[in-house]
């Protein structure tokens, strides 16, 4: 029994990962649908999200019925709590993903991002994966360390916000239209890197019981 | 021991109560602020939202540890479950009040919502506010009959989000910094109203036992 409980532990882990997973090819695809203006592809991203929102449904109902069967307590209770919360944010992160996906389809067959920003969106999309990727392995291996490499990873994309934003405000020859949709996409890869963080947080909470959302700085999003 | 428990239960209620109360304020200060181009007021919301954090980080250390000293089943686990997905939204919206705020600072002493449009933005405020206040009479009465009126404000907000952008498109005389602030302007009330539908939703779980998140539907940002 004891050792089954253990089992269904580390399938939770296993599920977060596998959710990991899952969001981190639905952002490449967004991303290359977007570049390339791969209509087929962006519908497949956006097909593919319920399949993660599904993950996400089972993951919590297999965490509150540990919860309530082996009424865990220290650190298998942390893991369950902390489980429930990073399943939400690889969730959100899906629904991200499939927004830029959204935008690619929307547009087609008008490029949604001009030539002279494709770099800027392509490095944050590969920043988002980095820090996914690495939040994967912080929450693997319970690497603390590797959590301030996650950090790092959203603080350049926070950057890279603020530059987008910034040539956008003083350029010329963008629509309006693009102005819009360049707006939302450079938010979605921000709050993508965000939700990295928190996801690494998280685990923070798993190996030392601090608060749930420790080192929560209010307001997340930096200043345009 | 058992009424003390039971009170307990009824604290987490109240504190995800007086969070929605918190939240609330900042939405129509933060609003004020951005049509009226007040900026002291939007310093007073920014500066807030931290206690509306501390708020969350301190129901959720209750709700953890009343998991692990009661071992709660049944209705019980599923408030204290709820209330951890309730409180991580309501900072969100927090958040998101705040981000208002943040635009009307950074644009002071321009007005950062044009004319044409200042009559959508208040109405997109006020819709926030009324599924907010909605939401926290579901969690507080557990009336679900009230939860399809949430969803309707939600959708009346999702329809001003479209109607605003398509204008942006399609309208002229705009600076590209009034359609970066404006697009993110929408999309922040939009999110806050996906917030108010996702806490009805989680007391649907708490009552039904239902998924956390049912009815779920993917991607939940409207099409521009």
């Amino acid at each position: 029994m004891r050792e089954a409980y253990q089992s269904d532990l580390r399938h939770i882990v296993d599920d977060l990962l596998d959710m990991a997973d899952l969001v981190g090819r639905a952002l490449e695809e967004a991303t290359q649908a977007l570049l390339e203006g791969d209509l087929a592809l962006a519908e497949r991203v956006i097909a593919a999200d319920p399949h993660i929102d599904r993950r996400q449904i089972d993951l919590d109902s297999k965490a509150v019925e540990l919860l309530a069967r082996q009424a865990p307590v220290a650190t298998d209770l942390r893991l369950l709590v902390a489980s429930l919360r990073m399943s939400s944010s690889l969730e959100r992160m899906g629904d991200l993903c499939a927004h830029v996906a959204l935008v690619a389809r929307r547009t087609h067959p008008e490029p949604a991002v001009p030539e002279q920003h494709r770099a800027q969106i392509a490095r944050m999309s590969e920043l988002g994966g980095i820090a996914l990727r690495d939040a994967a392995r912080v929450i693997a291996e319970r690497d603390l360390a590797l959590a301030a490499q996650v950090e790092k990873d959203d603080a350049e994309l926070d950057d890279l916000m603020l530059e987008v934003s910034r040539e956008i405000a003083r350029g010329d020859g963008y629509t309006n239209a693009q102005i819009v949709d360049l707006t939302l996409l450079i938010r979605f890869y921000e709050r993508l890197g965000d939700h990295a963080v928190s996801l690494v947080r998280r685990v923070g909470f798993l190996v030392t019981g601090d608060s749930l959302d420790a080192y929560h700085d209010g307001v997340d999003v930096p200043e345009f």
